[in-house]
């Protein structure tokens, strides 16, 4: 695989720029008032499909040559990307294999099956949904898309903070979370490329801090019964996106489930934006480090709104 | 008091264009494929106070003169109205007098507070909220502002729709909700103005539908006992407001209470804004009638998106 950088970041703004949405960026006096900072929420959970993911997932569908995408694409997932890959083959009009466990929320169900994703269940184990996938790609020659480990994956996510850096060429500091690492690694390259003094601090759940320990180990340590609320940063962090973020990444900050609902309470009530609760960890990171960012301007940016409005933490 | 013109919205959005957030306008396909029809959500959910009602606020209490403004401003008012008078009042330094029914919601009472607002508690009737604001009106000298029935109100109002025909100026049709008419009322004077050939149209609970009844009958008929879950919309309409509306609105359509709730599941699941149920009426009139809105290409203001988390109608 290629280690993605700033220029393919620049031809994937280009090719999906006519599909994505161009996401608005936020802001709210209350919770700068409450933070100490100035902050700049770009909105992903108002990208289509509900999540950043769709900028990955369409930068690699429509990066496929003709031939490649002959017999369409598949992945493994339960969560967003699986949605995201599902509406953006849809949107070339070629299929997409979509595995998914067979306890995967119904509501995650839907949304693949209302994209157009064609599903099979497996067991919930890894395994089972890597060899249930790689048997559906021998059979039907679809192309794998990896939910983050993918370099056209990571240059789309990247398309994110670039937009927010056009806006506001003036940022201290960029915050995302991290779980499987496509959005981090893209916003990293975005940053540092763009505003090479901004930092770049990303925010992950103290339950499933395996880009925590990697990144302050050096080398990747996988997770091991990762457990949060933030059920998108179940995931652990991938080889591409380790490579990437070990390089360009300032620092990496754990917050507890409590001030992971707090922020995204705040952010519902306050902003009236639904996010779901990965969204809010890098503002529970604020929250729980008030004085460490006192008076600086940070981006943020808001992964995803997808959540079950029967099952909310507050 | 004046009627307002389209010269007095022009001038109010340069006196409160730099205070207000000029809100974003969003697209949903999902919902487009639903109703057959193009629509863009003007999203004043997302504005300062959570509505679309501090932009009349701002414009009343910035055209005050210094003389006028030195004993601040007063009203009554349980919602919207209250939160954005407190906070516009509170930007400009001066006091808000704000009379609330003793059994207003405890989230609105704190919203208030919150803003700055000063509270007094009266009786939960028209008479005494009016008699109790009168009395503080002659103890303080506080200028009142009246939620609608103003013309500085109405003209703030109308910057929503400036807003929207701005980046949007091929619509067919304007949309929104209708209560005391101030949003509706500014929404037609900009959108005469602006594209003379596009429509406006109101939507309003069936179960408060005292705009519908007065707009067709040709004479003010106030609201006896409204029932609707969109409680920004039980106010009767201003004159100052049904004069403007008999001359510039082309129809008012009532809609259920089902798909007044079916409409904001739907801008809650499929577009992850928090919306009021006042906000989902003019969805709910497409969902009612779909052939008659075919095609077309169709601007909807959501009003705001001030609701008691706790208390979800699905």
């Amino acid at each position: 695989m290629k280690i993605p950088n700033f220029d393919d970041i620049i031809r994937a703004h280009e090719l999906i720029g006519g599909i994505i949405h161009r996401t608005p960026v936020m802001t709210c006096s209350t919770i700068n008032r409450m933070t100490g900072s100035e902050l700049f929420f770009k909105c992903e959970n108002l990208q289509k499909t509900g999540a950043f993911k769709f900028r990955g997932a369409c930068n690699a569908v429509f990066s496929l040559t003709d031939e490649q995408a002959t017999h369409g694409v598949g992945t493994h997932s339960s969560g967003n990307h699986a949605a995201a890959l599902a509406f953006a083959a849809s949107l070339r009009g070629i299929p997409a294999q979509i595995v998914m466990p067979s306890n995967s929320p119904d509501i995650k169900k839907k949304a693949v099956a209302g994209y157009g994703g064609i599903i099979t269940f497996c067991e919930p184990t890894l395994e089972s949904r890597e060899t249930t996938l790689l048997h559906i790609a021998g059979q039907t020659g679809v192309e794998i898309i990896h939910p983050y480990n993918n370099t056209n994956v990571i240059a789309g996510q990247g398309t994110a903070a670039k937009e927010l850096l056009e806006l506001y060429p003036d940022l201290d500091i960029v915050m995302c979370p991290v779980g499987g690492g496509g959005l981090l690694s893209g916003t990293a390259l975005s940053v540092k490329a763009l505003i090479p003094d901004c930092r770049v601090i990303a925010a992950e759940p103290s339950g499933a801090d395996d880009a925590y320990r990697s990144f302050k180990a050096g080398y990747l340590i996988p997770s091991i019964h990762p457990k949060t609320i933030a059920d998108g940063l179940l995931t652990s962090l991938g080889e591409l996106n380790f490579h990437i973020i070990s390089r360009n990444v300032d620092d990496i900050i754990t917050v507890s489930e409590e001030s992971i609902i707090q922020g995204m309470q705040l952010i519902w009530e306050r902003m009236k934006l639904i996010i779901e609760p990965s969204s809010a960890v890098p503002l529970a990171a604020l929250l729980e480090n008030k004085e460490r960012f006192q008076n600086k301007r940070i981006g943020i940016i808001l992964s995803g709104g997808n959540i079950d409005l029967q099952n909310l933490p507050f």
